[in-house]
């Protein structure tokens, strides 16, 4: 799980300009929480793109956790990347006000797709494309809003663990204040993913490595010294997120049909 | 291009029937707009779960096309599935009085967006899965939102072209207003797709069956009797539209990573 935080940071920076080129965009858009996985990505932009070519947008509803915006201004300062702030509490509270519920999913979940949806808007506005920020250990277990803050043009961090987005935050001098915050979805005041979650996210990362990288069963996992309870867990987590990872299916009536035969249309001849 | 719409029913629904089988579910919910596509869908939806089990969801800008609402009602009553109106313009119209905007794509995508938000918010609440009604013609062009109308769980359109979904249309009783009003996304008032995508529908699909299902070169297609200019228009909107029909790329750094080597979990042991 140790990386080699240099070599990461090119690769992952070539990775960026290269994406943007590819569909002619120069810029770099992304939604900034004052959480390490936006922190890092805007970092790696910066060094990527060059500071101007990045705009970090700050989607609060209303105050609620002043800290993080704080925190989200100071890195852009620190960056010299370009910021702006827009409030999702006046779009978002007139369709609760008309569809009340007490579930804070559902509230969260609305709140993720707005941001989403301002997002863009802002980098079509921009002529800036969307740079993700979920992490592998998110996008393996399902944890994010679909169409929501799981939604990108390109992710650079989504084949890092948690854990190794740390490291990275070390290596790119990200803010203490930032790298030291429990890590949130920011659902609900006070909510942590490790709680909600229910493991740690060293614990988590190490389950999730002998599952998916390591290609290891459910039982030699359990067998190199993992709860049985823990990763059959996970297990349930992964299967059940499927859906957040790939298109949705479409009934096949033709010869040829998108996402089955009919793929990419780079080889096509001119 | 001639389909057997008995045959297509009887796959479309099963199709429907299956997949949300697979997830747990008995229910469909779906957009309403009044339109061809949509309505199609509800119609199988309907023969394929019981009308009881089918959700429409009618999401207008104020009144803006009262017909389009008028005729998304109309369609529930015959068909017995449940019915809901839900405004927009309570959650898109504070982002434009604070970011305002002449230009009506960015307009269009944001309410698209805010329906996607709105029936995903819904389909929690009411326990079902969301329905997409994107054809094929439009999937190919890339003539949809982005995490907007082409966000859905499962998509029973996604085969056909639209000029397939007419038939179907015919097949399924669908009121003949629904049927021969002229195809719009309803971006802005007296839009409509031919104009914008500047072919009309029988063309495309038939360039579109000439490039995608019988695999012809661009040469071959024009030689075959279509105008070199739309054919390669066409050619342009397939490539410019890919990253609607795919996940976004996610940087590679480790030996197995999420829509590269890691792909569907359904194979592994318990």
């Amino acid at each position: 799980m140790k990386i080699n935080c240099e070599f990461v940071e090119r690769i992952l920076c070539g990775f960026i300009r290269e994406e943007l080129g590819k569909s002619g965009f120069g810029r770099g858009i992304l939604g900034l929480s004052g959480g390490l996985d936006s922190s890092v990505c805007a970092a790696l932009a910066a060094r990527a793109l060059g500071p101007e070519n990045v705009l970090g947008l700050i989607l609060p509803y209303k105050d609620y956790v002043p800290q993080d915006i704080a925190d989200a201004e100071d890195l852009t300062r620190r960056l010299g990347i370009r910021v702006r702030t827009i409030n999702i509490a006046p779009m978002v509270d007139p369709y609760f006000a008309a569809e009340p519920t007490s579930d804070r999913k559902l509230l969260g979940n609305k709140m993720a797709r707005e941001r989403m949806s301002i997002l863009y808007d802002q980098s079509a506005r921009d002529k800036s494309l969307i740079l993700g920020t979920s992490n592998k250990t998110e996008l393996l277990v399902g944890y994010g809003t679909i169409h929501g803050d799981l939604a990108c043009a390109v992710n650079p961090l989504g084949d890092l663990y948690k854990t190794q987005v740390r490291q990275m935050a070390v290596h790119l001098d990200i803010p203490a204040a930032i790298r030291s915050k429990a890590p949130t979805a920011g659902l609900w005041p006070g909510q942590t993913d490790e709680e909600e979650i229910g493991i740690t996210y060293e614990e988590l990362d190490a389950i999730l490595f002998e599952l998916v990288d390591r290609r290891r069963r459910v039982e030699e996992t359990i067998g190199s010294g993992h709860d049985r309870e823990k990763v059959e867990r996970i297990l349930r987590l992964i299967r059940g997120s499927e859906f957040k990872r790939r298109m949705p299916p479409i009934a096949k009536v033709s010869g040829r049909t998108i996402g089955q035969d009919f793929l990419y249309p780079y080889d096509w001849d001119k």
